[in-house]
């Protein structure tokens, strides 16, 4: 294997994400240098957030630059070294994008355990999706036993975390899904204590339905028509994690319909993003692979065959068309 | 003098306050018992939060009875006592309502010098209002010198109160206010920065030329579009203290437009009533009666001639009216 494949961003989408925003080339695998290592990515983690920095519009980060790797997070094997932090067959955490082979110094690669815990879930519950759960439910939440949390995205990477360690911590647990399939895995595999359909059509009237004691804290996944009817809901001195807007992915305003409710009901709406507070990664990590490795959290992945399946799965990502944590297996 | 005027609600707004919700009672002086004291108010504070009890949707407090006297904060002077604490000639700021007369047991009372001070300021600067302006601006917005910080209905009760803490903290203070005028007190008086006037058209260029370095803190006292016009200036991590949606005061839903840039970011909003907070009023109070007596903290008051005007001073102030913290002389 001389080669490897590599998916670029073409172009800036107008609107909704094509497949002709992305281009799959073929590059040469480079020579390591000292104290380089040679990757050979196993999984691509595909993630929301991508499509904000495929737009250059202002963001809290810097647009992903045309005709370079897209971003994105990875696990891998190391399959050269020079090295000494790493060896030739180590599991390795990093953000090579879009690509089956990664080049590093090392600074920047986190190794992992690939036996106890299996490697893909470096990408999801005991990844940057889990952590991203577990700050705003532990940091900004901060819900008590018998508290009331609703979550959107309920069955996605990021929003199953979220319920399960509310259950854990002694909460109703209420999310909020896209279909009957979703919301009956939500409520009888990850164990929330219900789950409401937004696709149904009665979404302010099941919420209302699932939540009899109100809503104290939100875990925000989606935006638009679902936060709105979390926010009708909350009782006094709720919390708000804002950690997704997936609703208006494409850079349209999401309105807030009533934010005098902010007001009446004191409520405390609080964005955030997890790549800011690194401090905490080492203890949440901690946590959440333990919480894995002894079956207290389960997780699911909706696996893409191949790079070249990348933009498709990605597409389908924005439009909720995953079910479970989005990856694509490159090998 | 045996008898009194009042003013009770006589009917819910429809939309738009009218002067028919109210009515005019003229009611005997009652006797005091044991331990009670009788109160000649000098001045009702008019305040929007009053329009909110004039409803009886769901929010922070019970709505106001109809054909009760309306609520309201009031400072006066006790002409007769039974009650050990309090001798006639004291000043007490008190919750009397709408009305010439009160009747109390003193025990939420609170007697206040009216030499050092006027005694109108125990409604404004030294009251609820400039409570308000203290707990939002040191206890959730928590700027820095060098910060900018942007208030709406800059020329308040309230707002004019956070500007002037803001500028003694070594803020960069920008008010937004309607009319000229308005914008020249806030400025030329009260010190601010600048001032943008929201009724010349170019909220959001005037708002930007103001604030150069972009918006750290915002106190919202308006929502709707001069809400969203401060938020899109703001920086990373920036804080809102919500204080008031006045430009929604008949019920309606007041939208935020664009709930992304929470998100983006990473804004933390809260909103909050300061009499929830009232262990912290006697060092507030303190603070502000040190910078009212010294001259260090300017106000301005509106104030309509005896109690038979206070159902259109009140109409006027839901408008923008007023200029400066509208009041009520009732003696």
């Amino acid at each position: 294997m001389s080669t490897y494949q590599r998916i670029v961003l073409a172009s800036r989408p107008q609107g909704d994400v094509t497949p002709d925003n992305f281009r799959l080339e073929t590059v040469e695998i480079p020579a390591i240098t000292d104290g380089q290592v040679l990757v050979r990515n196993h999984y691509l983690s595909l993630d929301p957030y991508m499509r904000g920095r495929m737009s250059d519009a202002k963001s809290y980060a810097a647009p992903q630059p045309l005709n370079e790797t897209m971003i994105g997070g990875t696990v891998g094997e190391v399959i050269a070294s020079n090295n000494p932090k790493f060896a030739v067959g180590d599991f390795v955490v990093g953000m090579f994008g879009w690509s089956e082979i990664g080049v590093s110094d090392g600074a920047l690669l986190r190794k992992v355990d690939g036996k106890v815990i299996p490697p893909s879930a470096y990408l999801g519950a005991v990844g940057m999706p889990g952590m991203t759960a577990w700050y705003g439910f532990n940091h900004i939440l901060k819900a008590k036993p018998g508290e009331t949390v609703v979550v959107s995205s309920a069955s996605g990477a990021v929003g199953s975390v979220v319920g399960q360690l509310a259950k854990l911590k002694g909460c109703r647990a209420v999310g909020i899904a896209g279909g009957g399939e979703k919301c009956d895995y939500v409520v009888n595999t990850l164990g929330f204590d219900a789950c409401v359909d937004y696709k149904a059509g009665n979404l302010e009237g099941d919420l209302a339905a699932a939540t009899p004691d109100g809503v104290d804290a939100i875990f925000e996944n989606v935006g638009g028509a679902v936060f709105d009817a979390a926010l009708a809901r909350t009782n006094a001195f709720a919390r708000v994690a804002l950690c997704g807007m997936i609703a208006g992915y494409n850079g349209e305003d999401i309105p807030l319909r009533n934010a005098r409710l902010l007001l009446t009901n004191r409520i405390t709406v609080q964005g955030f993003i997890v790549t800011e507070h690194l401090d905490l990664w080492p203890q949440g990590l901690s946590e959440l692979g333990g919480l894995v490795a002894t079956g207290k959290l389960q997780f699911r992945e909706s696996v893409a065959d191949g790079l070249a399946q990348a933009p498709d799965a990605f597409i389908g990502l924005l439009k909720g068309k995953n079910f479970g944590k989005q990856l694509v297996k490159m090998i």
